[in-house]
């Protein structure tokens, strides 16, 4: 599928581009808003599944190429395949998509500029972190087309509150980047001007500690936010204690305690 | 129950009024702040039940006549009936209540003047939405007297972070209108003489979709919210493939494609 | 463990004061920022279960000594200890600590000044309540010593949104105490020379309540909070039934109506 779709468009779906332990991935269907047709959704998972071999990279960032990040699914690619299967391969393959997001071992930030709609929001709110231009806007407006945005709103209803999600999910209504921040969907918005060095900024902050030790913390938070309170403590003491057996935590404290750099090992 | 306890008031204890897919619910006990008897809280739930199956009614508003919007259980009645069975009936009552409003396929906005308090809190802390006049206050001041807001708990503490719901809870203070958006309790305060245009152009927006699809995610919510992320996803992407599959979802991308309003079939 | 510990420093690790209903109990190694060693922890957790037997206090309130709450754990000790036994001796002597502040009767304040960071910062997060100096700092920084923070991260993760959370982990940074009101992390930041009479204040009026009462609503938070709805219904229904046939129920809903103030009994 995603070479035949490569084969129609004159450039990839994808962009990657890596720089110091960071790895920039650009939905790249400008003209489309970068919405998440099959073929781009299987090129961002390819990608990111390459990325999580990748133990040179230590952070990931998505964004969109274009007026915005991302519109969504491609409901002209919805609408020119009425059949049942292909419509549950369209949201299997976004479900796939958002949990390798969540599964991979990098940190992956959203830096959103424009608009960041249904699947397009679901992305920002899978993301683990997220800095938005303050033009930027954001909502899963399904409702008013007759498609409930139901698996957005799985993403969406573990990032933000339930009374905030459900005034997104049931008006349809757009919500700015300043109250992006305020639900908590959001860690920032910032001048349209500084969006690239703020969220360059971050990611650089990021790539400066173990990938092994990132890698390790991001799996934990996923699996233990879902277990009961006693549970999660058992599992996390042994996280840490393993944790403490890693070269790069016993590099990690030396360096603490000398007033130095770390010089990280492991990967 | 409600038989007997209709006959002895004059009025209804609860006022339907329905216009445009919207329905009004008025909780009819002004001289008791509202309070939850087991009279009002079957007259609500049995109006519930017949909205739910009343495929012309989109939404549904629930406010207080007279001085606020509800005050929690009835303490006299629960004072008069002091034996374990009434009191164990008045707390199942109110829990079916509550997850009548959850369950029902209609969206739910509670409309709050005055207070909130108790189990009047917890209704406005179930339903979907909230708006508040800026002069409302909510709590949950059972500690006070010796009965901790055990029930008005759960619905809390799923509206609400955890530091938050416990300050509440155990300190018994009231809070405004603007700390309960913060909180996430409501979705917006207004100027007390904007309360009434504010939910009606919320009501009537809500309105303006599909009914079935409303209650499609609505459902939906509820169901995944307890879910694991991954079986989540794959119970969404089974939601939305059948959504896909309505005549709402077609005509409404049909309209957005075409650049005019959707006329809905579903119900 | 303890008493050797005790032995070699001068001073007891945690100081204990009980006045009026409310114990204090002050981290008391301010050479090491408070920082938990096992010695410490033991002692704590120690203290914690004589109060829980203690019904003559009705709350707590945790303090550090010094120039900070809490540093989080005993870096020298643990690399003075470079064997996995007693690592997981570590992570799990703070995890039964944590679950016994969680599990107390009585509700815990944490009054914070100064820095609480990793252990100390997710002891903030476990507390029922908290209150800070608004010169206090927070954070999760082990990711820059390569050791993440991923037990904090269980009481952090349930404490606020994910996407805060996130930040504070993958960074590393300090987050100031008015962003931490914002994160829901802490319930109220005040002027460092406002601390004490604030956080006495917040104790002062819940030490006013019924210590059974108290003890039934906490238990039960912690219960209800990790069930679905419908069974969380099911359980706080029995529970404000049981409640409601406290001797301090019927005092409370008397003196009410009466208005006056109540007399508690229970204990």
């Amino acid at each position: 599928m995603t070479a035949v779709a490569a084969s129609v468009e004159a450039e990839p779906m994808v962009l990657r581009e890596d720089r110091d332990g960071v790895s920039r991935l650009t939905l790249n269907r400008p003209s489309a808003y970068n919405a998440f047709s099959l073929g781009l959704m299987d090129a961002l998972t390819e990608c990111l599944r390459e990325i999580d071999l990748d133990h040179g990279i230590k952070v990931v960032v998505i964004e969109g190429s274009g007026k915005g990040f991302c519109a969504g699914h491609d409901l002209k690619e919805m609408k020119a395949n009425p059949d049942r299967a292909f419509r549950a391969k369209t949201f299997e393959t976004c479900s796939k998509m958002m949990m390798t997001v969540t599964q991979l071992r990098q940190p992956v930030i959203a830096k959103v500029h424009g608009i960041a709609t249904a699947a397009g929001c679901q992305m920002v709110a899978t993301c683990d972190l997220a800095v938005a231009a303050d033009t930027a806007r954001f909502g899963t407006p399904g409702v008013n087309i007759g498609l409930f945005c139901s698996t957005p709103m799985v993403a969406l209803s573990r990032a933000v509150q339930r009374k905030q999600a459900m005034e997104m999910l049931l008006t349809g209504d757009m919500i700015q980047a300043d109250k992006a921040v305020e639900f908590g969907l959001i860690n920032k918005a910032v001048p349209e001007e500084d969006l690239e060095r703020e969220t360059a900024a971050l990611a650089d902050k990021i790539a400066t500690k173990s990938g092994l030790v990132l890698k390790t913390g991001k799996e934990a938070f996923h699996h233990q936010i879902d277990m009961t309170l006693s549970d999660a403590y058992a599992y996390c003491a042994e996280v840490m204690t393993d944790n403490m057996a890693f070269d790069d935590a016993e590099e990690g404290i030396a360096a603490f305690i000398e007033k130095r750099k770390p010089v990280w090992k492991d990967s």
